[in-house]
């Protein structure tokens, strides 16, 4: 890897290796979960992700590159400690503000990284490609805040009764 | 783990264990960084990170908990993507382009969990907690945003030439 395109293929298939153990992930975390509110909201962001995928499948066909090839291991590693800490939790609220926190580091691995996509590909001329990592950049960004609402207005209160 | 006290000791042994080894690993990203701007916010926030592992400390004090205990897995994998990723590259200006990415990916989890604990302190009525961990949290915001600045004002140019 030597030049700025090399590094984008490399963040692509990173990004889609991470997006694919994301969307294997969610369901299971949905299920653990009490909160009628939160188990929606991971429904609503797995169908955003399946949406996502298939962004970085557009854009590494404009890019002419392969979206498989990597295997993204800190999404490894986020999803290895939230399994490894729900084994821990029965569910009710305090699994649900851990499940919160366990998503939120997903979605912010993921905010860094098309982050940096997204400034590659503007900062290279690539303004179509630019775009399309930022609408996903803002729907990360929005999802984060929704799981932050919805931990503070309703599962942190229920879990600190406990 | 039952309670939100217990949720809220993991989360600190979990950043104590982020903290320390991000301790670690920024000096070896730094020594392979070519940018005299990037090195130094390196070295600024190696002396940060001293006193965010501090303040851990004191925190874990007034929970009256060890702040050892716990393994970060989440920093573990996104060191090992660094140090992989770094392994591809030689040194120069698409390299520090791919460590500035990779360390907001380090800064954006700390950033999320350090938000999670901060909201957890804030809502179990731990005020003085809260306030320490805020402080933490704004310094990780403010080198995210000082490491986007040396990557668009600087870096990423330099690279789009290689």
């Amino acid at each position: 890897m030597k030049t700025m395109d090399e590094f984008m293929e490399h963040t692509i298939q990173d990004l889609y290796s991470a997006e694919q153990q994301a969307l294997e992930a969610m369901p299971q975390l949905a299920q653990r979960v009490q909160s009628d509110q939160l188990r929606q909201a991971f429904q609503v962001h797995q169908r955003e992700t399946e949406g996502q995928v298939k962004r970085l499948e557009q854009i590494a066909q404009q890019l002419g590159i392969d979206p498989d090839g990597e295997t993204c291991m800190a999404m490894q590693g986020l999803i290895e400690e939230a399994n490894d800490l729900l084994d821990q939790l029965e569910e009710g609220p305090v699994a649900d503000a851990a499940i919160i926190g366990a998503a939120q580091k997903m979605e912010h691995y993921e905010i860094a990284s098309y982050g940096t996509a997204r400034t590659l590909a503007q900062q290279t001329g690539l303004e179509q490609i630019a775009d399309l990592l930022e609408q996903t950049l803002e729907e990360e960004k929005q999802t984060d805040e929704k799981l932050t609402t919805i931990a503070t207005s309703s599962v942190n209160q229920k879990a600190a009764q406990e």
